[in-house]
């Protein structure tokens, strides 16, 4: 039997799995997928992997807890994707989320933690403090709350909660890029680091007991490592650092007295075990190129949601740290993983000689229609990786090849690198976009009059900017959910991104030259290439305005827009219906200008 | 923590599984589930049970079916419910369904076989023979297509095939209680009963081997047994019966020298293994009231689908015919097994002194409402079971109690009783049903001013026609796709059902006056209670005219009459938002009655 070639259907008839937890006790692991169609909440009763639905929402889950003695389980949903998340309460037995710690719909009530009786739940809220958040605390049993702690002068988070409760870990963010850490006991406040005023970042801490916080820092240093502080000394003193990779995440096995330390070692994760005891890193082999979340248990087992460029989302457990056995089986329909396509990790050197990695997806012979298409990523303090994209894989089984550079700004290249992109986004990562395109001439991998350039959230913007400055690469542009210009971008964002907004991009008045230089809307009459515009009407990030400016002042002049708003997304999709819709357009709108 | 009451919601959050193969090496389980909302198939590499999507179709399957190398899947479709199946391929990696056997939008092609080496497909056709069918082979490789018989006097399907695949047994049917089987080979026809002009069932034949059939059939006995027919011998023979059960299906377990036997004993089924050397039946203890499908692999697994009151749709497996792996977890949303009511099997002596077994869901105390629906189920030449209704539970959680009487018709209480409902559609059953309402008043179970009317299909015409004759008894009656008019019933059924139709209702020209006396049209004047209708408009068996004319009608003498026509649904739900819509609608009307 002869069978046709996969459609674009088949492609993006993949479920997400976006985040997960197990019970104490491990007999229940419960995960957030739109397996239904929409997300909601399925569990399985481990060992048995046959999930069922256990909280139905239709909305994306923020966070999944079991209350420590399984009386109950919190979560967090927005609506549509307006990124208004609130706590919502439910049995252990699932059923209908209630709302638990929630307000108007306009306000933010972030989980931070829950006390080891169940009894206190700790949580940050934009009500009041819409810019740097308040926390609280909420007594479960007689429903009091109390202000615990008034966020200033940056988006300020509760990270950690000693056991007895006496001490917290806040985390203060000014950027992206800068973050810093303090310990609040009592009534005295300590730095986790050892200079609050050096630009560096500070995340995942853990109270390994009441007087020791261990913590991840790129204090003065290249790549982030994991430190600790000694709240009776008040001492700060690095702990382990893995050469050339960046600590991305830490869990603490507390049985073990080992951290699980997830790095970022360019395009792809790396997983170690820490012996606390033994100062000691030992790598442990992972069935995936990208971890997304990892989970220790009690028992010391470890659970692990990763994917692959050409794997989707999937959840592992192992429990010696060597064999994993995969708990889901999250496939593509009818498409195995041999008929996708593993990008090559290439680089190349740009305009300046600073050298550029980039993914390289290159359809296969007998697919290839010579066509490239251009993405520059999101973030654009993020990266391009080996996780798994229907949409990519889509793209080069219809033969398009698919070019991802990590240009300047992005993350897994050190400190430095990262920040190259703050207060300049439209110049050097710009550059080093074009040095990737005429390196891909250069090299023969693509043609000169058969490159397309596809791109959302930074990456739009930076399809608008490259559409508008460099029309002549490009037969034509989807952009998604791209900012149009900088100075309505930054006074549009959510009002807990407004102190971020400074470091990142700029200050409209001050910087109005380089805003005006760096706003797509700057090159509307270059702009003459076929766009496809997609928007989410409920986007918070880049609020639709955003597109609506740009296609109507492009139709204005008569250019060729197709503009397609959805009404119930935000800034990504929370429904099956809407994304396959999504997808199909743009491959159509690809096709059509292939000609 | 508190939280509230289960909700309707809740109740019909749960999925169903309507059918399922298994791959000749044991190594893959496709099965028909809604799990992503609409009906797709769904796959687990055993003994992995994560599934995951196996064909994107949105419509029910009829049979699913492995090549016997695994090199295809074939699988039926109809359209929205209107049950012209057609058949489809797909690789049996899985992907998106490809036309194979298929014709015109109304027309029918049923599964039939496939030969051992996966080249030839029979298989039945509504194209050319309406009435009876034909039944063709289609060859693979080249496509080329074979008449090998043409259905005629009842409606004809091929029902086994012998390995050499020069015999074939076809089954004649001229009424669910009359249906006949016959062997062809070359020219000559065998029946394999005695007397075909006898009225007897016929079903489930198997070639054990290429000069035996093993058969079920109630030739001359009130109960379904196995017998055998020997084709060189032209000889029948009882194999085994089982004292007071019908047999229902029959499965050949080959390496065994075993056959598999289900059996209906009144509310719920049994099965046992029948050793073909030993002559010997053992009972099997299964873990679910009802068996919906049972499947014995090459190596003498047993696969199982059934279901209970309390437990929905799921799939088991049993390697050692004592120990059963539930290789699924459907469950209903946040409600566990012993939230649920168990129905009582109770049985009350009708008009004419019959016994009348039926089964009663009491609400629990805390909840119930006083109020009790009174259930005919349809068929009618079917029964209510202990098999799970979402709708049942649900109706109990919200107070009331459930009354579903097996009105004489129904099957599972011997071959004499189930004929009573044929030519006797509306006196016979009804008087039972009245018998069962006057039972519960006098046994203090329901308040006589307490009682709704709720049933589909033939239910739903006994609902039409109590409500028409005994309007008294009922606050407000609930009609789910029920005939309404004899007269124009017969005529409107598929082309198929027709041969049926004289043994089971009767000629609307001989039997003019009992069709006037047992169509619910006949009592428009006494249908005072509010109803509601509920109906789908692709609906091929009680057509939407059945419901458009009753509704219309009653509307005209001003009666309260809410109508609510599913647009892309035919007898029953393919679609899980249709699903809850109706349930929403149904709960919401009967509250409001409640008063």
């Amino acid at each position: 039997m002869q069978f046709p070639k996969p459609t674009v259907e088949q492609f993006f008839r993949t479920y997400s799995i976006t985040n997960f937890t197990v019970s104490k006790d491990e007999s229940k692991l419960i995960f957030n997928s739109n397996l239904n169609g929409n997300m909601n909440l399925w569990a399985m009763d481990l060992p048995d992997t046959y999930p069922y639905l256990f909280a139905q929402q239709d909305q994306t889950s923020s966070f999944i807890q079991f209350a420590p003695d399984n009386s109950y389980v919190l979560s967090g949903f927005d609506q549509d994707g307006d990124e208004n998340q609130q706590i919502y309460i439910l049995p252990s037995k699932g059923g209908l989320p209630q709302p638990f710690i929630t307000g108007s719909s306009e306000e933010k009530y972030f989980f931070a933690h829950v006390s080891t009786d169940g009894q206190r739940v700790y949580y940050m809220t934009s009500r009041e403090n819409a810019s740097f958040l308040n926390t609280h605390v909420r007594n479960i049993d007689d429903g009091s709350d109390k202000l615990i702690y008034e966020g200033k002068d940056g988006l300020t988070e509760l990270a950690a909660v000693s056991k007895n409760e006496k001490s917290f870990v806040f985390l203060q963010a000014f950027a992206n890029t800068y973050v810093t850490g303090f310990v609040k006991t009592g009534d005295r406040d300590y730095c986790l680091t050892p200079d609050p005023e050096k630009i560096h970042v500070t995340f995942d801490p853990v109270f390994v007991d009441d007087s020791t916080v261990y913590f991840v820092t790129d204090y003065e240093s290249e790549y982030s490592y994991v430190a600790k502080f000694n709240l009776p000394k008040k001492e700060f003193s690095q702990v382990v650092s893995l050469d050339g990779e960046s600590v991305k995440g830490m869990k603490f096995g507390k049985k073990q007295h080992a951290l699980y330390i997830t790095t970022e070692n360019g395009v792809q994760d790396n997983l170690y075990r820490y012996d606390l005891l033994k100062d000691d890193a030992e790598k442990i082999t992972i069935p995936v190129d990208v971890i997304n979340q990892l989970y220790v248990t009690q028992s010391g087992s470890l659970f692990a949601l990763g994917q692959s460029a050409t794997v989707p989302h999937n959840i592992y457990q192992t429990n010696d740290n060597v064999n994993w056995k995969r708990l889901t089986n999250n496939t593509v329909l009818g498409i195995s993983k041999e008929e996708m396509i593993e990008p090559k990790v290439v680089s190349y050197p740009s305009f300046d000689g600073m050298d550029i990695e980039a993914l390289l997806f290159q359809a296969s012979p007998e697919n290839d229609n010579g066509h490239t298409i251009f993405w520059p990523h999101g973030g654009p303090q993020s990266a391009e990786r080996k996780v798994f994209r229907a949409m990519f894989q889509c793209f080069i089984n219809r033969g398009y090849s698919v070019f991802a550079p990590n240009f300047r700004g992005s993350t897994g290249y050190g400190s430095s690198f990262v920040k190259l992109v703050e207060q300049d986004w439209g110049e050097g990562p710009r550059l080093d976009c074009v040095a990737g395109i005429e390196w891909l001439f250069e090299k023969g991998i693509s043609d000169r009059e058969k490159l397309f350039l596809v791109g959302g959230s930074y990456g739009g913007y930076m399809t608008l900017l490259l559409h508008g400055r460099h029309p002549e690469y490009f037969k034509a542009c989807v952009d998604i959910f791209g900012p149009s210009d900088l100075f309505t971008f930054v006074n549009s964002v959510p009002e807990h991104w407004k102190p971020l907004m400074e470091r990142w991009i700029g200050n409209p008045e001050r910087d109005k030259e380089r805003f005006v230089k760096d706003s797509p809307v700057t090159y509307l009459d270059t702009m003459t290439k076929p766009m496809l515009v997609i928007q989410g009407a409920k986007d918070p990030r880049v609020v639709k305005a955003e597109s609506d400016q740009i296609v109507a002042k492009l139709r204005e002049k008569g250019r060729d827009v197709v503009y397609f708003v959805m009404d119930d997304e935000g800034h990504g999709f929370s429904k099956k219906t809407n994304e396959i819709n999504t997808y199909k357009r743009m491959i159509g709108f690809l096709d059509q200008h292939r000609g």
